[in-house]
């Protein structure tokens, strides 16, 4: 089974590095649509403690825009996710869904071609992010 | 290539079936923790046009919970996306993404119950929809 995520670990606290995730991913085209707070939403609904998280609905509306009109049922796995989450050692985990993923579920030409430009983009928006200054 | 959806065909216009998805998602134990007017948000970015459609991210906390303690990297697919599409014929077309396709791409046998317990609420829910009088 192949990997379905991209993953990089950031030198930097998590606060911080939630909004270096939204300028790097500013900087490669994707605006963040959704945010998700999930350790306090799990606080909320259920009294469980999480590590800090968010989960960020990163879309660039071109690649959607292609995605969706060769083939409207990727609806179902837009906006591309980005989870930041703090992990125990002081660092910062930035983990995105792999747009390759995408073509497991549902290939096409198409897709591919938009899998590979989303890819590019969040492999080079975690890259400035494992470049981040300690 | 099994599926990776979920669909259902809603003999209603289409802002009534936004609502009643909704509904049918909570009488499901999901709420909906994020929105997106993928119509609107492609008209204001490219200023081009597609069908009425929005994404609607289902979450039930317990599941959620279940999920990431037994993959943290499956935050990269939460929620679950439910997707509400304005067809040609005045019906309206539901589709959420199909939790099996989550151990597609990462299996375990705490994954597959939590798949199995959120993709019985989701055929329920999609099911209520269904019924829905003409």
């Amino acid at each position: 089974m192949p990997g379905y995520t991209l993953l990089t670990s950031v030198p930097r606290p998590f606060e911080e590095t939630v909004d270096a995730t939204r300028a790097a991913l500013a900087d490669q085209g994707f605006g963040v649509l959704t945010e998700i707070d999930l350790k306090a939403t799990l606080k909320a609904k259920l009294d469980v403690d999480v590590a800090p998280q968010v989960i960020l609905g990163a879309c660039r509306p071109p690649l959607a825009y292609q995605a969706i009109r060769a083939e409207p049922s990727i609806a179902t796995v837009l906006p591309c996710n980005v989870v930041v989450r703090s992990a125990e050692d002081g660092t910062t985990v930035v983990e995105a869904f792999d747009p390759d993923a995408m073509t497991q579920l549902a290939d096409s030409p198409a897709l591919r071609v938009v899998a590979e430009d989303a890819k590019q983009r969040l492999v080079a928006a975690l890259a400035a992010l494992a470049a981040l200054a300690d």
